[in-house]
Order: structure tokens, then C-alpha cells, then sequence
């Protein structure tokens, strides 16, 4: 619709996750028309972040070291290792204070329809670590979803086996909720998982 | 929250209009942890953008060359021009097919809160261009907006001493919409612009 490279930013904005075609075309005509040098320093720190940040060896968390700061935090308990999908899921996790072990990311999840079976993911790295005997607890906290749910489903098995304490994180109402908007799936979660108070 | 280049990938992305903290992330992320080329390639387009669109110099359209592929077709009309805010409100008025003749782009709308006066505007190249005597008419199409509406009603009363045709886009129920849910100024703009059918 637009001329040559105007046209070609609005597609490479629009291939971005949560980007649609107008928001595109909003981003780009802001980024054009401002006299200001947002896109050239948006241009640098791309380049600079894809050049700079590695996966840290160890937990497979971003980094831009061998090992991300986590794993080299010598305050964090190497008893327990709660595994994620992704690394922006131990941003969410390390905001609500309750996790003080190390983390294991898997990059992803199981998906047949995306091809993505146990072999694409880094639980070969997981078991290695596993095999330190000091490890005796692993949290699953893959996403709530179907592909969330395959994968850990796939791991309690896997483990099953191994002298580790496995456990999975809470499904139910979400905290300021309403019960009446609720979904099927999750207050049906919420009763099965119910807690005795008195 | 998170390390150096990764926090500021994602604070630059967090700046551009319409998105937030949240997708600034996700983005990143997406960016990051994709094998392909993906931040790279957006960067060089950045680059590119940003090097070589320029403004259309007749009508401040965004273009490559010195006039813009509007400004040049022969087969445009050149008594009727249709006045703009932006470059791509020009994109979206095309694609109605409605109008063959040339734009006008404003580059924003007079707002005293912004501190955008109508100096700060491309009005005195409108009133050059307005000069020329093949120029009959001028159709107003800024946004319905507060802004917008300022901007036409100081066009309107700047064009009233001039021999030419001024019109404004219609306001009303927009197409496909429900009358139960059209807010008060909308509807009071239908009943205000009513079409006598018969």
C-alpha cells in the first residue's frame, strides 16, 4: 500500500507478537515522523541486545554472561529448581517473592501441532542437573494451558522415578476475581483443588 | 527488573505508541530468544526508515523521492485538495476510492495543550498551494476529534475570504454500527447532518 521501505517497516512491525497491521502502521508513521532519534537508538539496542545476550549455561535463563545472575546469586538455595517455559516466566515468578531457589528454563513447551516435542526442549540439561544430589525439590510451573499442561504432565512422569520432590503450582480463582466470570476449566480447577479451613 | 541491554531493549520498545510494559517484553523476548534474523532485519529497516523517507516537499506526504507518488500521478485531479493530519490518514481516505484529487498533510492538529499552534502546522504551504488558480476545492478531513474539529473550524474561517469550495467530512452513526450503542455526540451529529430521502 505504502511506498518501498515505509511499507517494509510496517511488515516487519506487523510479523512482531501482538502487533497487528494498524499498529504497525501507527509504530512506523511514529517512528518516521518524529524528529527525535527513537528508531535509530531502537535500531542500535536491537542490534545490541541480539550481539549482547546469551542463554545462561546453566539455567538456560537470558543473560548477558556464561551464567545469568540468578544462577550465579550465591544467597539463592540450590535445594530447589522451579522450572519454566520461558524467561520472561522467571520475571513474573521472582516479583511475588515466594521462590528463593534456582530456575530451569525449558524454551518452550511441548506442541505436537508445532512440532515441538521433549526433544526440542532443554530437559536433557534438566535431568543432568538433577543428577547433583543436592537438589531434593522441583516446582513445575509450565503455563496453564494445554501445552503447559502436556509438558508437565510429561516431567511428574519422568521424575516420578527420582528421590525429588516434585510439585506443581496451584490452579483455581485468580486473587480478585469473581466467580461468576470465571471459566468452566478454572472453577472446576478451584473445587477439585479446595482447602479444608477449619 | 531485568539485566543492562535487555531492560533497555525493552524500555525502547515500551515508548512506541500503543504499547505496553507488558508487550514491550513480550516483544523483546520474541526478539531475543528467536533464532532467526528477525531484530536484525527490523534494525536495518529502522535504519533505512529513518535514512530514507523524507516528506513529500508540495504536500508533506511521507515519501522516498523529493515529491511523493501522489504529488507526481497526472492522472490525479488538481482542483480539489483534500486537507489531512497525517500521512496516513492519506492511506486510509485511498483505500475508500472515493477521492482522485491531492492531499494536504497537516502534520498534526492545533492543540493548546500540546502546545501545537496552527504555526506549528504546515497551514501557510496550504495557503501557497491555495494560491494557484486551478484550485477549486478544499475538502477538510481531520479527525472528529476535539483537536480535529479545532483545526477545521480555524481552516474554515482562514478559507471563507477565498474563492474556492470548502467542504468537511460528513459526522454520523458509522457504518455497520448500532444506534444503541452510538454515544451522545455521534448520534446528535446524525440527527444534526439528517438526508432527507424522498
Amino acid at each position: 500500500m505504502y511506498d518501498g521501505v515505509i511499507q517494509e517497516l510496517i511488515d516487519q512491525l506487523g510479523r512482531l507478537p501482538g502487533v497487528g497491521p494498524k499498529s504497525a502502521q501507527r509504530i512506523a508513521f511514529h517512528l518516521i515522523e518524529t524528529d527525535s532519534q527513537v528508531a535509530l537508538e531502537l535500531a542500535d539496542v536491537l542490534r545490541e541486545a541480539k550481539e549482547k545476550v546469551r542463554f545462561c549455561q546453566t539455567c538456560g535463563n537470558v543473560s548477558e554472561a556464561e551464567q545469568c545472575s540468578i544462577c550465579l546469586d550465591p544467597k539463592r538455595e540450590t535445594a530447589s529448581i522451579c522450572v519454566v517455559e520461558d524467561s520472561k516466566d522467571i520475571n513474573s515468578i521472582e516479583r511475588t517473592r515466594e521462590f528463593r531457589g534456582k530456575y530451569h528454563v525449558l524454551g518452550g513447551a511441548i506442541s505436537p501441532i508445532a512440532g515441538i516435542g521433549p526433544d526440542q526442549l532443554r530437559i536433557k540439561d534438566l535431568m543432568k542437573r538433577l543428577a547433583d544430589p543436592e537438589i531434593k525439590e522441583v516446582i513445575i510451573a509450565t503455563n496453564p494451558n494445554l501445552e503447559g499442561e502436556a509438558t508437565a504432565t510429561y516431567l511428574i512422569r519422568l521424575l516420578g522415578s527420582m528421590e525429588i520432590t516434585v510439585s506443581k503450582l496451584a490452579s483455581g480463582l485468580p486473587v480478585g476475581g469473581d466467580l461468576e466470570y470465571a471459566d468452566d476449566m478454572t472453577l472446576g480447577r478451584a473445587f477439585e483443588g479446595r482447602k479444608r479451613v477449619n
